[in-house]
């Protein structure tokens, strides 16, 4: 472990103390959105349209309705009108109509799963009795679901026009359904001429998903007064307010989100599927509407991770220096534009230093689910394809693969993509920690082995984040943070404030507030929940000892200046028999002026500090059957300062995991006319424990020199590396160059048969 | 009405907008504690004592766990010891022990509906049948349930030894069941030596309740890490979670009190009865336990008003000035002591200047339910008896009842009983509102009438307040403060903030916060929540203006200094181009350096402005029934400033209504054992809308100085009059003094015949 001498000295911070969720989540007491019950709620199903692409000609509900405990219907005829002076929010990439049709099908259904209509009953069984009886008749319109076809200019057309409005980058429309990035720096034609080894592959990677284990659910209490309460498992409880706003034009005051316990995320419960729709129901019935998604409907009716084809042209000097880039990057927006190619293109070889560059990134439309983040969103696609090519280039010029990333990544004060000078960062760390590493040094043994080594980079992200501490008499006190809880976050927050505060963690209870009760908080994902809400609740706690500090001057009738407080102590500077613990000033407060609050509330919009990881992987592929068997794996990621030891880990480790799962098996497959044909966990194959081997994880730290207790986000990075590194290994095992995820056994086995072919 | 030329400037103040509750209370959408419902929830029910007083020698519940469907009981057993170190909470007049008791009997029995034990099954109907199974075996003790009776030296002892712990004053115990304060001033003795009027006069009132129209509900479920989440219909939810802190020995932090609506409190939802005990049978059970109380558990169960008895004697000279008085009172205190007669002795003659007072106030226990306070605690009692003395005493010296409280009551300059002088009141401007008002000017008519008048006084409370606001991007907000809604308060202080932020109050979204998300702030009691809750939605909103203000000048690249804000809009000074409304730059927020939320915390110890009240009433009284008719009944109140006009209203005429309640009808009955023998809204009779004429409101404002909008509290003075004023009513109708409430038909009767007895 590397820790830079101004880490913040704590004996909290780094342990990995009992998490407040954990006795909830074990026993079961944990309230998911699924388990919340309202007096009188109805329960909604969500139609979906059966085909890729159809037009809808019309929806015939009255039998439906005719049957007994049937409520109402909503469908897309039920939102109010686009208002002339529409706002767009700064967070969302799509437009409010294509956002009402993501929700509701207006017109047109746009993949196998769109929603057409919600139903409402007494119970979830008579709703799904009443979906059979809606009538709807479609006009069935030929589809695409290969991003390449979809960019062709013969390919099926999905709308008139795309409306993109990425808060990234301007995208231009290219073809009926593509939209075109840019990015350019040096010469890159010159570039690749004074190359001395240039690698040109494509690769294509599949639709995945984000596999969260709780399926979206919300309960919904449209009231009497206009207002609504949504009872939802969100990653972002104001966007889902923001949503709900504009798609039902309610004032954002009269939405009040209620987040739940949440079963993952990463990144597909950024947007409100169900409850507008059961907002709508709920309006109509004038009772609370339950909503529950099947695994089905997830998988059919959410956003998953783009599948993308890249062509990438890698170019380095004989010294092992890289030295010119080419990336053309075709990604799925699905349904709509969206993607996140353009993340992909300034993220995808941003950990190196190349002079001279060409990017162009396709956000592509086609009859797939309207894509979502996931984890690194755009990152573990490229990071496969350049990862391989640039550990062949080290392989052509003879360098050892972590040698020849060290001769050529980033190191602070070398510039970023958008021209910023890297702060401190922990990029050679990480490599030196997986140099130093036992598993780096063990010898690999075996036949049909191969060691394969990867290196990863995000750039996490800041964001508004907001935090109140409220002191009780007996001295313990009560947070509440804007950014729900995924993976543990709040255990982190309220170390953060413990530590700040100078008092025990278990005096500090924490809670995710609802919109109502804490300031405006980004949701938690973009690796920002312990780097900026852990910075708000440093600034809450700090706020709060200034307080409590000036209640004490004011009761030892001095001046604030006059007092010092360190580690939950509040001391006289010039009267040492003046001192005070924060348990005893709290019990003091309300007789002495009244309750004190501390709150914190912060645009970190800069030093998020950028993150870097290393994978070292040894895997076995079985040359009969091609399944590929993970013996080893050690990742080394630079974290800034682990707040929570066990839980830093754990994000390493889920990471990787779910990299590997789009390393070996994940995808969804579709057949001919455009349905998922694996929309279960049994045919849609994610790792599980028995598949991986434990996951060793080295915690580099490398002080984030803008984060008051060095933080960087972790929660990301992770998973961008274990493509690369395990195609690497399976190169080594099997002399195969991987260009296709996954790299499931059938894959693996064309491509060695390939090979053979290629060498017979 | 009268107006002080400095009351606050505004379109909103004083108005009468629809209040935020009122759709979700018409409609039965709002969700009162009985309604709350979680998944796996048990019920309990709880056993009491069917004695008076009695000792428990074995309870023996075998039977009754065994019934299926029975999970767990409760007993005083299941309480943590009493910790050495025992810290008492400020605002409770209860030892712990005493407090435990009153929550469940230990050793012995205490009055009739003590409870005994608390059991739990998976519906009430089997908690029901259960509880006849636990076998409880007592030793049936003398009971007393008369206030001079329990005073005697052989009356039955409840108590080995009186705790008092009062906040107020010190009182003394004197006799096994009575606690004595004593104040005096001058000299009385010699006072009414030089009185040329003194009249001596001994009252009776009974046991009322304050007749809530919700019973006591709650659900408690205790989680696996030991923190408890309780949703309570309550007055003060901090209050709640320090006394379950302090029975069960959990740190504050891990409980949550969720206030629900709640339907009535009049300070009789100021204890925690039911949440302790649900708390152990859900930490049993690991399941959430909801107990509703039924009409009789509310009477027999919960803390009713102070019966009393009182000797009042007062004097006054030739030319009409009060001189002398002398009061002995004896209120009950209920089972443990905790009457409100240091409250009645202070306030008893607070409204007059008289030099020579000897006042002797006792706290009597006997086993009736432990008293609570109810609206304006111990003075309807007292104002009862001297407001009938005072209007024989100007009777006698032939001035109008009006004209003599004009010449007798207190004026800015004057000191209270504490010997702090009033700041400005607005004794004088209640009075010539009476003098003032048709009905005072109007012909009484018809036999057997009579028109009385009384004038009242109370002082009203402050204490912590807590309020946050949170800015929204489309320029609404939402605020949580942390006193429960009682008669509509939030629409008040939303009402307050809306007019310091200059935004329409449609936009601003109130909600009464739960303990962890707001500070710590007292209950809706003591005619404080408008009063001080509303400073701190000031402070909270005139911070949020000075955060938008920094944020506007950070906008335009000036100081806050140089930016000036009103009416909901923001301005540069030089710059008459440069301004932005509250809703506009609230939308630039996340954009320009984070969210900004407005804090308010407060802790108005002084300043609360006192608060007059007058009434004049005209009866009807039956000759042959003794049955009193209200025919017009006439209340003028000084507010301060009306923020909501209806709702002060309502509350000066629901005060009064409740005081026609003490005056004519309401009482507890007891048979010789001490049980209750009226324990149903049938037999108990509390006056209903037919009852009843409208009754005129005359809105006074004298502007409070030492509140930014010139509130006084107004939720207490308005009961203290109506038992004077009819008393005095009737007297006038039937040449009858009535020296015992109710003046029931057959109390009425009864001194009518007396009176002919003295007359034949």
């Amino acid at each position: 472990m590397t820790t830079t001498k101004d880490a913040h000295k704590s004996k909290l911070i780094g342990t990995s103390p009992v998490r407040p969720d954990g006795a909830g989540k074990v026993t079961g007491e944990a309230i998911f959105a699924a388990d919340v019950s309202l007096p009188g709620m109805l329960h909604g199903k969500i139609l979906r349209s059966p085909h890729a692409h159809a037009r809808i000609k019309s929806i015939d509900a009255s039998e439906a309705l005719k049957l007994p405990g049937v409520r109402a219907i909503a469908t897309h005829q039920d939102f109010p009108p686009i208002p002339s002076n529409l706002k767009v929010d700064s967070g969302e990439y799509m437009t409010l109509r294509d956002l009402r049709d993501r929700v509701l099908a207006s017109n047109k259904v746009l993949f196998k799963g769109h929603p057409v209509a919600g139903i409402v009953a007494d119970n979830a069984h008579i709703a799904e009795e009443a979906m059979a009886k809606i009538k709807v008749e479609y006009e069935v319109l030929k589809s695409v679901t290969d991003v390449r076809t979809a960019l062709k200019k013969d390919a099926p057309v999905l709308h008139d026009k795309l409306n993109s409005i990425s808060r990234n980058s301007k995208l231009e429309q290219v073809s009926p359904n593509g939209l075109i990035i840019k990015a350019d720096s040096g010469n890159v034609e010159q570039g690749f001429k004074e190359c001395d080894v240039v690698i040109e592959r494509e690769f294509t990677t599949q639709t995945v998903h984000q596999g969260y284990i709780e399926p979206q659910a919300t309960v919904v209490d449209y009231l009497s007064d206009g207002s609504i309460v949504c009872h939802s498992c969100t990653q972002g409880t104001f966007r889902y307010r923001e949503h709900i706003s504009d798609i039902l034009q309610i004032p954002q005051h009269k939405i009040k989100i209620v987040p739940t316990e949440i079963g993952g995320g990463f990144g597909g419960k950024e947007v409100a599927y169900l409850e507008p729709i059961a907002a709508i129901l709920s309006k109509k019935t004038q009772r609370p509407v339950k909503i529950v998604m099947s695994r089905a409907d997830v998988f059919q009716g959410t956003g998953p991770a783009s599948g993308s084809w890249m062509k990438v042209k890698i170019g380095a000097k004989k010294d092992g220096k890289l030295h010119a880039a080419q990336m053309t990057l075709a990604y799925e927006g699905g349904a709509w534009p969206g993607s996140p190619v353009s993340g992909g293109a300034s993220i995808g070889l941003g950990r190196y230093n190349i002079p001279n560059q060409l990017i162009e990134g396709y956000d592509v439309v086609l009859n797939k689910p309207a894509t979502q983040p996931y984890r690194a969103p755009g990152a573990t696609q490229i990071h496969f394809a350049t990862e391989t090519i640039i550990d062949e280039i080290a392989e052509k010029l003879g360098i050892d693969p972590v040698e020849f990333r060290m001769i050529n990544t980033v190191r602070e004060g070398d510039r970023n993509v958008q021209g910023v000078p890297f702060q401190r960062i922990g990029s050679t760390q990480v490599l030196e920690a997986i140099k130093n590493s036992e598993h780096y040094k063990s010898p690999l043994g075996g036949p049909n082995r191969g060691r394969g080594f990867a290196f990863g980079f995000w750039r996490g992200g800041g964001g508004q984040s907001s935090c109140n501490i409220s002191v009780h008499p007996d001295g313990t006190v009560s947070m509440l943070e804007g950014s729900p809880d995924l993976s543990g976050t709040r255990t982190a927050i309220a170390m953060i404030a413990a530590d700040t505060l100078g008092i025990p963690l278990t005096n500090v209870k924490i809670a995710v507030g609802d919109t109502d009760s804490v300031g405006y908080s980004m949701g938690s994902w973009g690796s920002r929940t312990t780097f900026a809400t852990g910075l708000a609740s440093y600034e809450a706690a700090t706020d709060l000892n200034k307080k409590m500090t000036a209640r004490a001057a004011k009761i030892w009738e001095t001046t604030p200046d006059n007092v010092e407080n360190s580690d939950g102590e509040f001391r006289h500077k010039s009267d040492s028999a003046l001192k005070i613990t924060f348990a005893h000033l709290a019990e003091k407060l309300n007789s002495t002026g009244g309750p004190i609050m501390g709150y914190g509330l912060v645009d970190p919009a800069r030093g998020v500090g950028a993150c870097f990881c290393a994978n070292l992987v040894d895997v076995e592929v079985d040359p009969e059957t091609g399944k590929v068997t993970i013996l080893r794996f050690t990742t080394a990621q630079d974290v800034g300062r682990a707040i929570h030891k066990a839980l830093v880990e754990g994000q390493m480790q889920g990471g990787v995991v779910q990299g590997i799962g789009w390393a070996l098996n994940e995808e969804y497959v579709f057949d001919q006319n455009g349905n998922m044909s694996n929309p279960t966990f049994l045919d849609y194959r994610m790792p599980v424990a028995l598949d991986v081997p434990m996951i060793e994880s080295i915690v580099v730290e490398v002080f984030n020199p803008s984060h008051p207790y060095g933080v960087r986000g972790v929660g990301e990075d992770s998973i961008t590396t274990p493509p690369g590194a395990i195609a690497n290994a399976i190169y080594r095992a099997t002399g195969v160059r991987m260009e296709k995820l996954p790299m499931s056994p059938t894959n693996i086995m064309e491509a060695m048969n390939k090979q053979k072919g290629r060498k017979n």
